[in-house]
C-alpha cells in the first residue's frame, strides 16, 4: 500500500481557545488539529475539500477516531501535524497523523480518522476517478 | 414595548471543555450560552428554531454582539441564562441577556444579539406571520 | 469485573455551535459530550472532579481516547450520554460511552477515554483512598 | 493616540470545524479569530503573551467584545484579520479588528475588545514598563 499513501505536514499556533483548565490543549481539540492537517493534504495534492463537496457532490464523514496523548502541548506552542492518507478497502479512507511540538521535536500526540465517502442523499459511494488517480500518481 | 418582549431562562453547567489556560470560561464561549437560552426561548414560548428554518426557510443570522464580562465562571459552575426577546423596527430581533451564577446569585456577564431573518437565497424577509402574532401574544 | 463499574446516564441537546457545514455535529463535539456525562458521572457517584483537583491536588488527564460515529446527530436533537467507568489495571481509569437520540433511541456513537491520576507535577499516581472506596461500594 | 496605536494583520483559513449548520462560520468563532490577531500583535511587537503570564505575572482578561457580521466566511476561506491596539485610559487597553475575505477583500466582520491586567490575585494593575515603552514606542 506504500505506493498509495500520501504524506503533508501542516503548522499551526495553539490558541488561547483551545487550552482548559489544565493548562493544556483539551483533548478534543487536536481532532480539530487532525482535519486541518487532513484539509491541507487534500488541497495540497489533490483539490479543495469544499470543491469536492461542491463540484463532486461527495462529502468524507468521519466513522471513526482516535487518539493517543503522549504529552501536552500549551498555549502559543507551535505543533507540527503530519497527516498520512491511505485508501483502505474500496471505500474507506484511512488517515494517521502526529502531531509534535516545533521547539523540541517530541511527539504530543498520534491518531486516526476513517471516512467514507457518501452522496448527497448520504449514500456510501465509490471514492471519485479523480481521487483515485491522485492516489495512484 | 413591554408588551411585545419575551423571557425564558434556562440553566447549563460550564464544561471543562469551555474553561481556558486563565482557569476561567474563554470569552467566546458566552456567546455559545446566549444562543443556548435563545434557542430554548424560541422553542418553549414559539417553537423550535429548526422548524423556522425547515417548514418557513427561514434563516436568523446574527448580525452584532456584544458581551461585557463582570465575573468569571469556573468548570462545574452552574449558571442561569435569561434571554429577553425585543423585537426592533420591522426586520430586526435583539435579544438581551444576563448570566448568574447560580450559587451566589451574582451577574457574571451581559450581553446582547442582533438577528435579521433571511430566506433560502439570502434575501431578509419579514419576520413570518405566527412569529408576530407569538410576540405579540 | 462487574462490581466495580459504574453507569450514569445524562442528557443534552445539541447546540448549533456544536454542528458544522454538513448539518450533523462536528465529530470532536462528541469528545465533550463524553467529558459532560463523565464529570456527570463522577460527580454524582463520588465528587466533582473540581474537587478532586481542588482538594486531592489530582487531576484526570486523558491518554487516550476513541469515537466510531454510527449516524449523525442535527441541531436541537436531544441526546442521552451513557457513561460507565472501569478502572483498568492500577492506575488507569476507562470509561465507556454510548449517545443515543432521546426521539429515536437509535446509537449515534459510541466511545471511550482512558486517563490516569497525577500530581500537581504531573507524576502518575495512585487513585485516592475514596475513590478506590466509591468504585467498589 | 495615533502614536501609540500599534498594527498587525495575520491570516488563517477557516476550519471546517468553525462553520454551523447554517454554512457559515459561526458567530463566536470570530472572537477566536481575534484572539489570534490580538495574540500575534502583541508577540510580534512587544512578546508573547504566554511570557508576560509567566514573567510578569500578569493576565489580561477580556472586559467587553462586541462584533458586527458584515458577511459570511465560509469552510476554507482564507481570511486576514487585521488588529490595533490602542491604550485607553491608564489601565484598559482597547483593541480594533478587521476581519476581510482574502479573495475578495470585502469585510466580513469588525469588532472589539477590551481588556485590563490583573495580577495573580485578580487585582487590577497598570500595564508593566515594557509595555508603556512598546506602546510609546
Amino acid at each position: 500500500m506504500s505506493e498509495s499513501s500520501k504524506e503533508y505536514t501542516t503548522r499551526l499556533r495553539v490558541r488561547y481557545a483551545e487550552t482548559d483548565a489544565m493548562g493544556w490543549v483539551y483533548y478534543a481539540c487536536y481532532l480539530q488539529y487532525f482535519e486541518v492537517s487532513r484539509s491541507d493534504l487534500i488541497r495540497t495534492l489533490w483539490k479543495s475539500y469544499r470543491r469536492i463537496e461542491d463540484e463532486d457532490g461527495l462529502k468524507l464523514p468521519v466513522v471513526e477516531a482516535g487518539c493517543k496523548y503522549t504529552s501536552g502541548a500549551r498555549y502559543e506552542d507551535e505543533l507540527e501535524i503530519r497527516a498520512k492518507l491511505t485508501l483502505v478497502g474500496g471505500i474507506r479512507l484511512h488517515f494517521d497523523y502526529e502531531v509534535r511540538s516545533v521547539e523540541t521535536g517530541g511527539v504530543i500526540a498520534t491518531g486516526f480518522t476513517v471516512h467514507c465517502f457518501i452522496d448527497s442523499n448520504g449514500k456510501p459511494k465509490r471514492p471519485p476517478m479523480g481521487f483515485m488517480q491522485f492516489l495512484e500518481s
